[in-house]
């Protein structure tokens, strides 16, 4: 549980703690969640009480100013769990961080105490159906009305979508402008002119709800305009690096835990009298999945450390996200397949890794992007 | 629709007729035969009606004495429908084929009727819970008291599991013995002693019912013995080739599917401005797959004459197997990919074929049995 | 040495002779060839008395009237003995055609006679120092002066470029146009202004000579034009389908000649007191290999019945140049790994194919290219 | 110049003073040194002379006591022009350390004084004819006679075989033993009985001298003996840890410099009128092969740091041996063929690269036996 050169005493302390908590809350009914398909309102609260959400608030807001090393134990812990506690890390840690650098004192005070406690959920809504993984092509729009902006058009796969009730949302405040004319507004439960589009239905991480958010001349308050008007693509492109490292990070979780229970089945089972394990076709894939996990959570460490030491990662982000996050995809179809038949059922949990997984390859930024970001990053053009 | 060098022209008339009769029976009410989980018995009988059901059948018993090269068809046009008609192919070309080979004169006036006219649904019970591929360990013992045999045991992984009324299943007669000990019972619905375990949760292919059967104390007359006491071996390893190229044949038409849309998905998306068909990653990454596609659909099309000249094709059924459901696999998930969110997404056909995929590596022997195989075949030993 | 579905016992017998006779004329020179360089004139002359050059030619002319399955044969068994002897395919097959094709009665008359005896060694000169696989983009000139052209400008990677005394030189006559202003001139040994570059010295092929040509105001009778000026474009598109389909075929009888002897090496050898290819990682590895070696031959087979029968083979032959070479280069690293420390000598086989090999990804349009034509054929883009 | 973390100035004055020296006095003469097959002796006494060779040494026997960092840079720098100079790091950093630690105060005094200066080449003959990586099953003997060991036998595969004059050879001391049965003996230039048979012929790695050595009862006096007597594996398996890291530094080194090569070549050559950089299959291919650099760049680095604070590397230096070089391999393919026809001629550096490289993933283990390591170690069995 230590894995960490860079961890204290006091982080494996937390990340023991929350496990523990996690066993007792989560794990009992991630099932049912995922039947539902949706993580209950309460057990957000649960999460609030325990001083899990947004942990690293500063203390006058009522947060505990906990360093970045507790948002990545927050994150691989959910995601040990299961892949559809993500919308938690997408509160924490890509959401909030925009209200941290762009809001002002006021609106910080108007929203932190909620997400503190769970009252209030979070999302952020970018993408929309049509325009991808491009942000600056994005056509939802807001044209100022004196205090107000009517907002029209419409979002898609939308993280918490049904259930957040504050919304990063980015617009087009200047429809001429490709990058320079999009700006961020916070949309907020019971705004008029906003509603949710059905809950989607996925391959995989079926307890996270996503939706599509439809504005109809929707009515939000210039006083939730984050930051300046016009410059909401550039905070997208700050932000974004945590999210992609997160998305990461989730991955190479997710993958540990694919192997760990491959590994674990093929000792386990024998096929023509011998352990499965015994077979050298066995032993070969698993010792090639394990050397990538290594690499990849070396990689990881070396890139938490200089994300917290402030630098600039967008290279190395974007590496990590897209070779990371193949990985574990190729990795979820062999532990699969190394389960025979049994990988098939939805009872083996490895059935569900290889659901889950696909999506990390898509979401914060494609992996196609990835690369396009990493040739310019490093001049091959 | 006449890919094929050797179809001749009522293989196409038939093959056109077969289409507009599942666009017509079948397609519509797919979606809700997937969430129901099950083909209802309804649609097995329309398809007996129409001729569908077991063709290949001398005249005399009442079918059409059809060639092999129909089964491909009726294989083929399924598949693109959905996986989860499987368990037509299933009972036409591979539990009929025990019949028409081993069973006595008596009992195919007995069977055949029923399997004609889709009153009879078949299915054949190998695998076991703990077994796996590994045929000749099965445990299930089959021991003759008088005119019965008494069964125990159970199997699992079973297609048409919980609709079948007529199961061919292998049995331990001689404990003693692996390979010379195995013979073949037919399970009919109804014997005392047998019962059906719960209809298991799959990855995908949810519109076909899958489902462990158990025996306890199962009393089946000795006339339901198929050929040969301890014979089941030879018999099994003897069918398992054309159970194995049919997995081949549908794995290539799911393939085929999956690039056929995602071609038409690239063609009509845009990104960056840009056709995303326009990109040389798409284009690069679908001419690798339409390349694969054309050599495995080549390489089969001439297995498929060698089988139906008789010819000993183990080795190569098992390379067709083993490679084709390998590289449908990985296509399923560059065409998820290509699809970007939308492909994670259920409605999109491509979420499904990835679902329904990973199976074809796995059952009829696993991709790992035909490596060992055709090792062994090769002399690489 | 009967592997094809379509070779008569004449074929089978052709086979078996020129097998007989490489055995005797080339295997015991082989190595002295590669160090020197060079395949000797004398042996050209014997294969020209042997009747082993353009025996497709008409009879009238001397030839044999040998259709494409004789040319099968020879490429293949020349690749046998090593891929140095790749220069007589050429000859054959490659240059030949555009003679067969394009040269006037007269031209014929000239030429073929030295093209039977071996007399004449032809080549065919198209890429140029920095334009690569781009035939479009070449820069030589030919300017009509008279009865002559004057032909400026330097070719390079010209396969037998030491020692052609016949050349099919790909020219821009008009320096306006890109692929309409293309003519294809026939450069004889002895043509003022005309000279060599050095012999290229190559990671493999070592036997095989390669140069740059270099034309200083190098004039060439206007009788030396083959076909119609500005036509060549049109002509090397034409005639590049067979060249790609003799490259595929090379390179397949290449991996088939590794893979058989990296099994008869892992069958002799041993490691930790067993065979090695007792080896589950061995056994996997070969079945993998011989798995892609029998669709490739499929697939290979199948396009020469197509290429014989006159069909449009464009795409399937960039399919099968680009697939089958990548996969022999990736078996040539894989077969060297199973040879261990002496798959790295020279005196074992595998090396050399090792060095031999990646050209063949490259030469007659680069993998890249074929791809290219594919995606465009496809109408993805 | 200063990538590493752990990097101080010294060490980065270090380097930059070793580099200039190389850019001296090996670069202009690497090509001559690949055509005679041999590093000259004059070189090695110029490396002596700046205190390049085992600067590790205690000072009181004219060593620098550098640490491993040092180690890794003359590594590195090494690579940088070209693989040949690989025996000057097997003489510091894997001979060496033999004598370091197993040599008694005595040898020290014997052997160091020449090793420092270059007088000495060292070289370490494990690997027999038929043995390849299974070091237990090795042949050679040594029996007591008196003073001396009679030892008989031979080696292969050799690294500076033909010009050293100290060699640490592992026999066997007790043949009824397997691992417990080896000792090494330092044999020295002019021992009756040692002979050297011829300089092998290898594919790449050309100015580096491989060769067998032959044992027909060799003299070798008992005061020769290193260590203890049938303590030579355990003393292998230690010290190979530090040979296999050298091994994956200098294979990161190689491809690091491939990569580089190839974005310099794809950036300066344009087909189809544009820069061969701005395809995006070009961006791709480079931006993967950099995004695994940075990957197995990280993962040296903190092995780099484990292995100099005395932790048991033996998995991970398995991990990084067996992942980089077959990595490095699949690159030097990849950057020749970027390089289009050029790639494959001798005077673009790619092409020495691509011959060089296969052997990293033989020698000191192969890849296969590595992964045996693992899955041991990772308890897969």
């Amino acid at each position: 549980m230590s894995r960490y050169r860079f961890e204290e005493a006091e982080h494996v302390a937390f990340r023991k703690s929350l496990r523990k908590f996690l066993e007792k809350e989560a794990v009992p009914h991630y099932d049912e969640w995922e039947k539902e398909r949706l993580i209950p309102k309460s057990f957000w609260k649960k999460l609030g009480e325990m001083g899990y959400l947004a942990p690293q608030l500063p203390e006058e807001y009522g947060g505990l100013e906990t360093d970045f090393r507790y948002a990545v134990i927050i994150g691989e812990e959910m995601e040990r769990v299961g892949a559809s506690l993500t919308g938690v890390g997408l509160h924490n840690d890509i959401v909030l961080p925009y209200l941290e650098s762009y809001a002002t004192e006021d609106q910080k005070r108007r929203w932190f105490p909620g997400c503190l406690t769970g009252e209030t959920i979070t999302a952020i809504a970018m993408t929309e159906p049509g325009a991808g993984s491009d942000l600056a092509g994005i056509q939802a729009t807001a044209v100022r009305d004196g205090d107000y902006y009517i907002v029209n058009g419409s979002k898609t796969f939308i993280t918490n979508g049904i259930q957040a009730n504050l919304i990063v949302t980015a617009v087009k405040t200047d429809p001429q402008a490709r990058h320079k004319g999009i700006s961020l507004l916070v949309m907020e439960e019971g705004t008029p002119g906003f509603s949710r589009g059905r809950k989607l239905d996925k391959v995989g991480m079926h307890g996270q709800d996503t939706s599509e958010l439809i504005f109809e001349d929707a009515k939000v308050p210039v006083s939730n305009l984050l930051g300046e008007e016009n410059a909401g693509f550039s905070y997208m492109m700050t932000k974004l690096q945590q999210e992609r490292l997160m998305v990461a990070i989730s991955a190479q979780t997710a993958a540990e835990d694919m192997v760990e229970m491959t590994l674990a089945y093929v000792k386990s089972r024998t096929a023509f009298g011998k352990s499965i394990a015994s077979f050298q076709n066995t032993q070969f894939q698993l010792v090639e999945m394990m050397t990538e996990l290594e690499l990849g959570r070396t990689f990881l460490e070396s890139l938490i450390e200089d994300h917290m030491a402030g630098k600039d990662v967008v290279t190395k982000v974007s590496m990590a996200k897209s070779w990371i996050t193949e990985k574990a995809k190729e990795m979820s179809a062999k532990c699969m397949q190394l389960h025979g038949g049994y990988g098939y059922m939805e009872e083996y949990k490895i059935a569900r890794r290889f659901r889950d997984i696909p999506v990390t390859a898509i979401y914060a930024g494609t992996n196609e992007i990835m690369k396009v970001i990493i040739a310019k990053n490093l001049g091959i053009q």
